[in-house]
């Protein structure tokens, strides 16, 4: 990888703006296809949004995403196809649930709560279920109730469809775990688009044969910088993209020192950071109205680290749930050997908001105290606590992925990957399947390297720039 | 007013990014108050989201915003004060209702319509009006019910709290057209603050006492033109500032070919738009956040102009709805003295995002086929028509105002008017009254410079930079 200081002009055929999983993956097939290629990355690192920090031993945390969903998923056959291996999240023994008043145990998917609860979420949760069957996977805007599931937030939904208020809250609980995002926020059409993409809703909270079964062995980051290799020379550090402007066969990016110049360029930025590059022409209003409707999520994830997986001793798989907060789910996130022990505290949607205000050390009082009352007095005495901010990195300014509101889908749905003359768009937002993952993410890639060398082979066909 | 390229190094106390009614506001404010300041604006004109355009005899059509509320509301009153007068919204006569199999009369506020679909329309509409009572009008998200209501869109509220589906749609339209964005998209806590703002439900789209009552004469551009004389030679024009950093004692803006320098920044510019800007340092987590889920609305305004306002001899008073579209609702633009004639047609929301994507001879005849089915033949041969879409204005990206999803206000609101260090906001999008008006942007720019007048006596008294 190069800095880009040290090569102010550039050019390729194809330039891509981000170095994440979208970004590397479009770089790489469009290499092998035999073109040339040009990954400008602002940050002084690849990977986006998933980031694995070492800490000793070849061991890594990780601070960003990690689930790369079960056997056979996109991510997971990538990494089988280069040799990275991967191993399921640990979740054997209890599972706990924080409640204001109590702490319960529990087996299965679903937290143990009293019989009317449990019955309320099942039935809203089958009644999402086959309404998710109802929308297509490559066009939700398309569903036959799409304008209508588009118009109200799962909030709404779930106060009319639901009879008890611990469903109701037993499924916000999940909901923010699994969005970073209140239910209040989210369209209820993504909910159905989303699980659709997961092979159904039970799969977003799951981890045998859902979204959350396997992690990767060495790091997320470390998939990223396998399929890096061989393009390490095309990839470019500290080029923060400021201009894109397109002329009649070719486009030219400038950030501050630098001047790059291809026939097309893939922009794979989340969809707000797009917002923030100056293009010549102005691109059209529906285009950007776009990017000013879908807000990423807001999350800030701890990694609590002890010598040893202490929990799983006393038959706890470290995954938890709470309701008082200012946690709401905690996993267990130690590498493969278990040692040493790791637990994962997710802090998400209006929480992670209230708590990035406060000073470091009562962020960090109001953390250890959540996994204490968790997991007891041991969950106290972290060797070492990790934060993550995702809210506050200036090149991604939120996590897990963009939060839906009501009308996006079904006013701006299309608009997500449809290229603009010579800008193409790419990113875990703009895929229909596993939507705002590492799969999401690479499959995005694909789809948006085959569209580019399609379009330059018509080009060429006719002999004639298109 | 000068040119930023002739004036490439700027000093004041304070700099004012956008030279719309907020930014002049602020800037008229503070420099009365013996402060030096200076106006960077984008554009070539100032007046942001007003824009009256001469159509000769010195005539104009507005563009842009044209109501300025009853009488009473704060730009009526700036308007007074500083010597233009206002002409009430021409609405006497038979109002038009376009429906699908016919064209009803009416008068009144509420159209027309079968006594169950309208019995249904005023209980809702009283509900809302109670509701609103209950809101307070500087802080919304203190209501006693304010994450209820901040968790649904008003669509959703509509479903459960009506019973016709033609109270359903008549609802709907209204809210179209008096928020450019549809229902489906609009927090219900929103529309009751909105509300709150213009003294109550009904207002929202009533012309005599209500937020449509007048318009001023010679075009609301004017206003910002009389407002902006004294500091005409701090206004610089073209300067599209693509960087703020803020330091100990100072902040520097920089753009294209300029440098600015002062004690503190106003930022005016929409809340979308403010996120396109570099900070340095970055901006706090749920400052950026807030950039990323507040959306301007979506519309593109005809003026449709004729000899004279033939409508007017047909009893008509040029107010029409239109159930079919893709005009929504016209109202008369025509003049104080009503020559020439002027039917102003807001097409709003979904329609807007739609017709915009048409090539212009299309738009043109959909418009032009609207005009003439509700207004009859000689509404189809306009001498002019003008067209304005503002969601392709580069600097403005949408109107008339930011469309609030669910969860933004409970969440985000109070980040619309806190400052960062040195940096203040302003617009019409940050203000507890008359919400995303010309009125509330005054009001905006008046509380930024008590806001700044008030530190810098501060800092001084105390002998130190604060």
């Amino acid at each position: 990888m190069r800095d880009i200081t040290d090569n102010p002009s550039i050019e390729a055929d194809v330039v891509i703006v981000g170095a994440g999983f979208a970004g590397i993956t479009a770089a790489r097939e469009i290499s092998r296809a035999g073109k040339t290629v040009a990954v400008l990355e602002a940050r002084s690192r690849i990977g986006g949004r998933s980031l694995s920090h070492p800490i000793g031993d070849g061991k890594i945390v990780e601070f960003g995403c990690e689930h790369i969903g079960r056997r056979g998923a996109v991510a997971d056959e990538m990494a089988d196809a280069v040799g990275i291996s991967s191993y399921k999240q640990y979740d054997r023994g209890y599972k706990l649930t924080d409640q204001h008043d109590k702490l319960v145990r529990w087996k299965g998917q679903i937290p143990r709560a009293n019989p009317i609860t449990l019955a309320d979420y099942f039935q809203a949760a089958m009644r999402l279920e086959r309404m998710r069957r109802e929308v297509p996977e490559e066009t939700p805007w398309d569903a036959p109730h799409a304008r209508r599931w588009d118009s109200e937030t799962l909030s709404s939904w779930m106060r009319r469809n639901m009879l008890t208020r611990g469903g109701r809250t037993l499924m916000s609980l999940l909901t923010e775990a699994g969005f970073a995002a209140p239910a209040t926020e989210i369209s209820l059409l993504h909910i159905l688009n989303y699980s659709n993409g997961l092979g159904g809703y039970r799969a977003v909270t799951k981890v045998t044969g859902g979204s959350l079964e396997r992690r990767l062995v060495g790091g997320s980051q470390g998939l990223v910088h396998r399929l890096a290799e061989n393009i390490e020379e095309q990839i470019f550090l500290g080029a923060v993209v400021r201009r894109i402007e397109q002329f009649r066969d070719r486009v030219r990016l400038t950030g501050p020192g630098f001047d790059a110049v291809g026939r097309r360029v893939v922009i794979t930025v989340p969809v707000p950071l797009a917002a923030r590059i100056e293009y010549l022409p102005a691109l059209p209003g529906y285009r950007d109205q776009l990017t000013q409707r879908l807000p990423a999520g807001s999350v800030i994830k701890y990694l609590s680290v002890y010598d040893e997986p202490f929990w799983r001793k006393e038959e706890l798989s470290g995954t938890a749930l709470s309701h008082v907060g200012p946690v709401q789910a905690v996993m267990d996130g130690s590498p493969p050997d278990g040692s040493p022990g790791v637990l994962t505290a997710f802090v998400t949607g209006p929480n992670a908001r209230k708590l990035a205000r406060l000073p470091g050390a009562a962020r960090r009082d109001a953390v250890v105290g959540a996994l204490t009352r968790i997991f007891g007095p041991r969950a106290g005495r972290p060797f070492e606590l990790f934060e993550k901010d995702w809210m506050a990195e200036e090149y991604t300014r939120g996590c897990y992925h963009g939060c839906t509101p009501p009308g996006l889908l079904t006013e701006y749905g299309a608009a997500l990957r449809n290229p603009i003359g010579r800008i193409h768009w790419a990113g875990s937002e703009t895929v229909p399947i596993e939507y705002g993952s590492m799969s999401g993410a690479i499959d995005s890639g694909r789809r948006v390297a085959t569209e580019i060398l399609d379009l330059e082979a018509y080009s060429q066909m006719n002999g004639r720039t298109v």
